[in-house]
């Protein structure tokens, strides 16, 4: 550890509460984050500092900086406006600092700021720290794919987790009802006080925002990349007018090849993560039936425009993440020879890139692969 | 085995092929259904007779018996207008008629009726005839919970099966992609060339409709009654904007019931009958995000109206099945004192017949068993 580090509690008391917390990040869901943790630091302070750091990227806004304006009124006026965030939490323009004496850092971060703030972070951080990484998806290369939370566990050589699910941060911070799923599993190093599931359950968990806490990182991580190649197909059959039953097929299938891909690339990871949490079948609901990838795609079907010209003219310079994930998907599958394992993450990237018609779909889908096992008795 | 059967094939040729076919049953999905089997029993003359007889309710309908005007314009123009059938389904009104020599009974009658139809039945019908029902759902009593598909086996003494997915019947008829899932575990006195999962497969499937043979009967029978209270819970806070993650949110927990309820029940049935199949996962999306049972209770949440005005006004005079479902299911749980692991079958009962609001769903919600497994580590 750096000799830079220096603790206000001494290294024994590192794995004991009272845990302080750290979110590193102040987009519109960093900061609805650190809005339930903060409400839960402050009604439960035996287990935790009721201060709650968030790293804010300091930048000036209205005519100030946006970490004066938080501190000050209390509101993120720039990333999450007119949502009242509790007194005890506190923005902090530098990084070093806002994680200093943190036991548990939430990350928080757009995907590209990643490296960059672990780079900085680097040598900083006490070991036996512990993090969540509500970053979502893969890093998928040619070869091989990595999880996110895996990056940041080796980077920083901390025991790191990850938080998703059916999630929408305007709707969390306006206090309508929602679910997410963390994924955390003991670390091997736990001493009993240790942070664990009953403490990022208390960590996270509000009234209207329920948590559920399972230990397969890589089948949440999968999920929250491969439900978006799964919403565009939704949304070609949608602007087709196919149905509601022939979405719910596509729907059902993509499930199906996501958990055939996780058993596949993670074989440790759960079925029922993809199938019961809110990360795996609730997120691929929502997913599907509206947001960027479904819209895209929609309007790909009823205009007979290319994916390119769909996403300049609809997205207004943002970017659908499912266009990349498929392209992605697409080179591994092909470089590890099993691109027939998965027809619809196959056909969808056809259809996006290579001009194949959307009909051919349920042909496609009209092979041994069909049946989620290959026998018809299991 | 009566002797008023005369069989022009001999006892010992009943279980192998070709085997004839009859769809006893004429609505809308009893048409359709005949329909996709007509196409394929022509299309497979070595493994099926290549006429499927369709026992039809005789009635006068412009001007004319149905049955005439389905066998000569081979188009049922009251129940599935504007659809032409194929030549070799033919209308029978006589029921006896209808099944004689047939080794392949498909019941797709409105339940209403189902009793009287296997009254006339019984007695009549070779024990190694095989048998699949379309019937959705079960038969809820106080105390107790039976499978249709049981009520067929047990009054006629005939091996029977389900079939359920997300269909629509005027989409499968207008050949839009879909897809379901048939249940049919291999009878006991199963014989190779015997009707199994690849007889039925090949009876069903489509280009156009997907079939997976399964072997859990209860398992798709349950989502196929369960799924109308998730919907009517659904339809609440759709009606409520709290928005899609909370939509999603309750058809998880939905689902985590029905799961609950399935093992409970019925032990012996499986877990991916519910999370993996088109009968379960697949039509409770569907089903969620539209029908009667969505519809009203989205009308209650948006007009205060109760649920008995609402069905009057919304449906003419039908009825919502979901409404049924959750009383019954609601007594049966109360009788058998498990009302607090089921939160949201109890939680939309209350909702719908004793004025309880809405809102209190999140908190219904947040117990001990919003906990797919009582502990955070399986």
């Amino acid at each position: 550890m750096s000799e830079s580090i220096s603790h206000s509690v001494s290294y024994s008391s590192i794995e004991k509460p009272p845990f302080a917390v750290t979110v590193i990040g102040s987009g519109n869901w960093g900061t609805t984050v650190a809005k339930v943790i903060a409400e839960n630091t402050r009604e439960n302070p035996l287990l935790f500092e009721p201060i709650v750091r968030m790293w804010v990227f300091e930048e000036e806004y209205q005519g100030s900086k946006l970490t004066e304006t938080i501190n000050k009124t209390h509101i993120n006026t720039k990333y999450l406006p007119d949502i009242k965030l509790p007194d005890n939490l506190i923005a902090e323009p530098d990084l070093l600092k806002s994680v200093e004496f943190s036991n548990i850092l939430i990350f928080n971060i757009p995907h590209q700021f990643l490296e960059k703030i672990l780079s900085q972070l680097k040598g900083h951080i006490h070991p036996k720290t512990r993090a969540v990484s509500c970053l979502k998806g893969l890093r998928v290369s040619e070869e091989n794919v990595e999880l996110l939370s895996d990056i940041i566990q080796k980077e920083l050589g901390i025991w790191t987790g990850c938080l998703a699910g059916a999630n929408l941060a305007q709707e969390v911070a306006l206090q309508k009802f929602s679910e997410t799923t963390i994924a955390y599993p003991l670390p091997p190093d736990y001493i009993p006080g240790d942070v664990d599931a009953t403490v990022l359950y208390t960590l996270f968990h509000r009234p209207y925002f329920h948590i559920h806490v399972i230990d397969d990182i890589a089948g949440i991580s999968i999920a929250g990349a491969l439900k978006n190649i799964i919403a565009i197909s939704v949304g070609f059959v949608d602007g087709l007018n196919w149905g509601d039953n022939a979405k719910a097929a596509i729907t059902r299938r993509g499930l199906l090849e996501m958990i055939r891909f996780g058993l596949k690339f993670f074989p440790s990871c759960k079925v029922s993560s993809f199938t019961e949490e809110s990360a795996g079948v609730a997120d691929l609901i929502t997913t599907c039936s509206g947001g960027r990838n479904f819209k895209l795609a929609k309007m790909m079907a009823t205009t007979g425009k290319s994916a390119h010209d769909v996403e300049k003219e609809l997205l207004n310079g943002q970017s659908a993440q499912g266009l990349v994930t498929a392209k992605e998907i697409h080179e591994l599958i092909k470089n590890r020879k099993c691109q027939e394992e998965f027809p619809l993450f196959e056909t969808t990237y056809q259809i996006l890139f290579h001009g194949v018609s959307i009909g051919i779909l349920p042909y496609m889908l009209e092979n041994k692969w069909s049946q989620s096992k290959q026998n018809f008795y299991n």
